[in-house]
């Protein structure tokens, strides 16, 4: 039986409890939170789960085999390093650190005393996610040309980062698990328009091929989007998260061009074909993440969002702010 | 009676004809055409017109009035120059020439010779885009923070301008209609995958004040999307040239900030209220604005989309193109 | 503080126990099933429920002053006035009972006792209904010409009732809820397909005006639709309880007749305005509804969803297998 | 080449000169209309048509082949009468008749006269409706359980004949070439507020199996609908004639029914599978049925919407009106 112990109970705190409590051979035995009115919501639905320690003392407990760092990323870097320093698996919330350079100290710590550490990218656990990587991976897309990803809705701001750090964790992440090229370089334009932290923003991401990304992410849209259009060679992929029961459409559409030589000579045809909407898992995908936590800690398994997933995302996002800083110039990765 | 002369009759201009035809008080008299068995499409529908003549002669006919040059950018400033050296008012696909000086040139000679020169920037004649003038005009969402287009589908591939030059002119003209503030940089990245011209690019363009835009142009996309989002301090402005019905829909959702003093002082409420989508005027674009040229012609007033207009277009285009060979980089208007 | 017992913890069970307990002053201090895995799930989530006693023992408990029947409604009537003799309120599923007799019973005997009968017509409390009675009752749409609800997905089949007397409660309660009129008659066809239960079916109502209702459900659709038209002298309203966001919209449509005389002689004039879609409150329907079972047994308030009003359901579906049986003949209520 | 005569120009007319006109071997040598300012926009855009003759010469004249009868249906039988009398073959509008007597008739005169009737049932020719065609007979959906449509909107009223002569006939001319069973019995119900003619019908239509048809057809719609659900034992399928791009899908969702025996016995499996939307011919319908009328006359070929097809539809609304006299009650065909 693995046991949990949970730092953090804000928003996402209660979906990392009830799901790890649901994973046959975990319980979560302890969560803390600064806030008491937080605490007694805990104590409402679970009222066997202790929470008279201090983070520090779960942090330190002979008892608890994990720990889930479930707060601000400003405070991951510390918490994470108690967490491996003491010899426990780490559950961490995305994006896993504020800087490259802490990513890469928690990976060798971690991997010196040999612990787990998983990065919370939950959408990667979602059916739709994972229908679209064996769709690319069995070659139905063919060769990629484009990923383009809007993710927009009305609020929440956040206090320590921008909207870039907010929501574009989760579109790397899964950019980062779908396409096997490594991205080069980054260009980002962004805007503030209440404080210093940018609430819109608008990320392109360069590879070594002709496979271009873009991410426009924005705190202040009156309609929710989440959806991400993937065009390759063969044929062409639309996701779309907010749909109920289509959420991924198949399009056997595309250009076919004829001579490559020159500008004039360019003869293009267009394929316009059948589209195919596949079934998709329906499992929460929280359920699934906390499972696979589960068995990678239990048969000493390398978690696809390990340190390293984690740190590839946290690579983009850093250099997302210096050509923010620099009004869009590229910054290689 | 304005009578006219059309050059060109490929995509677009069967649409010219037809509408510019069907205004009282303009007849068009004569149309060429490089493609011989395209003017045998024009005798079938239209056994008057004459087709016999060479653009060069309807340029110089003293029967003619005014000249509709309707082909590729590239001859634009050739043929216009001829158009207004000739003494005829002028209407110009858009975009109105492939260079800033060229743009200034002509719009130096028609001054000169008190001729009229109209921009095709159709769209600004839609009942909708009409509609959402009077909208931001009212001040009903009040300050503006950010206007994000974005027009993608498959095709239609251009073999002499990338996909930019093709599909944002549109939305340049109406954002350059809409706002009244002027954009100081742009910002443009992209790519192209069949040849050197980018089928796929992003546009920023920055203004004085903290509004911001965006541009998602894209030649290969399988669904067709033709939606803009305008946010404002008081409303959020919902335009989606796709839908049949409810092609506007205002929202009274925003945020409220009540402390801009520090990052983590911010006080965040969010409004959600009702949404409203406001009837939209039915009659075809090119109509109106087929009617609207030849009145400023008739009644020596100046269009909306004159070669001014026009000129502020291809400003825009031609720092995109630059900031593009930068990877990027921010380009000064 | 309310104490209640609840019989029944199939699927909607849950629901019931999870709302009733979150309630200021209510506890579920017992919950019995025939099913003992069921019970089992119970004693997961509420370790302090009671769940040792039958059926017969929480209905004739002292300590527990109301009982929610969540049982198939062929158990309803026995069920019921068990509940009603021992001097327990009655918070009882939908439809309320298989006959208008037994209804018409259950009524009387509350009555007498001066004891409260809250049929659950769930969706009576959801933002979207109390906005659109809001909407009809203030003139808004003006006089109704048509009522016409869709309600139709796969499954779930039931194995005591056909597919009017599992979906079309629903519909009823709503209708009955907004409209004043009262119906005069009922016209059913259906079919069925694997036994000789209907599992499509459409209800036609009649009232003593010109308005007229009816009910598409099915339970072999693969697409979920639950929309209704409302359509009126004035204005138009469509309810879709499919939308995130926009489940109400009201259209500005409508027709204007200058002379009804004759059939020749009638000129129709059409209106196509602007469309309106208000905000709809969000928290969940059972919460609001629970919270109401509890107001209306502690300070004696007659339910909206009394007795009387799940009679005047049962009455129709009563009406509507009467049709049936004589392919669609009306039947007057 | 066909010589072809078109009587009235109406609301229909002009599709079908400007259809009839572009067929290769056939030309519109003359229409007729009663309304002279009709027959200047004929003048307009087609000036060699002959307008100088009435509808008696066009019949009569020796140089015309065929005519097609684009008026109201109360006068179809005199006009196609006088047509196949003097020889002509008869393209006509839907509803073919006003009375299966009528019918009868105009099919016992083309058969005596060896020409041919071809009844407009447009939507026939859709590259949906032919793609839906071999969908079922290819036997993707298996059994069939239902047909359910919808064809709802504002307007456009009628003068001479209720909503069901004017939308129905879309639908059940779809039905009858979709399907290979006949309908043995019909049930209606239907409202009129404006006058004595139903502006909204409801109609159930019995097969000899346990197939069910069902058609809501609505002029008071503030949203357009026109979509049809069709459930099989294998398949559904969804036709949305609005949707711009997937106007067909196709879901592998169904239940399977392991024991039929007993109602409690009853075991229901759901199957929730991919859906599919095949890509469907973009052709002008009307193009191709004109194209279809030529061959037809020219090769002595039998339409398949010949006057039987037409009859069999003029049949079911006969008895639609026949049932919504008598409030719904069946009527057999």
């Amino acid at each position: 039986m693995i046991h949990l112990g949970v730092i953090g109970y804000g928003y996402w705190g209660p979906n990392i409890v009830r799901n790890f409590n649901s994973v046959d051979g975990a319980k979560v035995i302890a969560v803390c939170d600064k806030n008491k009115s937080t605490l007694q919501r805990v104590r409402k639905v679970y009222p066997y789960v202790d929470l008279s320690r201090s983070c520090h003392e779960i942090i330190t407990a002979p008892d608890i085999d994990a720990v889930a760092v479930v707060t601000p990323v400003s405070t991951h870097f510390e918490l994470a390093v108690e967490v491996l320093r003491n010899g426990k698996h780490l559950f961490i919330e995305k994006p896993f650190t504020a800087t490259v350079a802490q990513a890469e100290q928690l990976i060798e710590l971690a991997e010196k005393k040999n612990l787990k550490i998983m990065v919370d990218h939950t959408l990667l656990f979602t059916g739709a996610v994972r229908k679209i990587k064996e769709i690319i991976d069995e070659g139905v897309l063919g060769e990629l040309y484009y990923y383009d990803s809007t993710r927009v809705n009305l609020g929440l701001f956040q206090h320590d980062v921008n909207v870039i750090w907010d929501l574009a964790p989760h579109d790397f992440s899964i950019m980062d698990y779908l396409i096997n090229e490594r991205p080069v370089a980054v260009s980002t334009c962004g805007k503030s328009h209440f404080n210093s932290l940018e609430d819109i923003a608008y990320v392109t991401v360069y590879f070594e091929n002709s496979l271009i990304a873009h991410f426009n992410v924005n705190w202040l849209s009156p309609v929710k989007v989440r959806s991400t259009l993937i065009g390759g060679e063969k044929k062409m992929l639309f996701y779309n998260d907010m749909s109920a029961d289509e959420k991924i459409k198949v399009y056997d559409k595309g250009i076919e061009v004829k001579n490559k030589q020159g500008v004039y000579d360019l003869l293009v045809s267009y394929r316009s074909g059948d589209m195919w909407s596949p079934r998709v898992r329906q499992k929460e995908a929280l359920q699934v993440e906390s499972e696979y936590f589960v068995d990678c800690v239990r048969n000493d398994r390398t978690p696809i969002n390990d340190g390293h997933a984690g740190l590839r995302v946290v690579r983009i996002l850093e250099a997302c702010n210096e050509s923010l800083k620099n009004n869009g110039r590229m910054v290689n990765l």
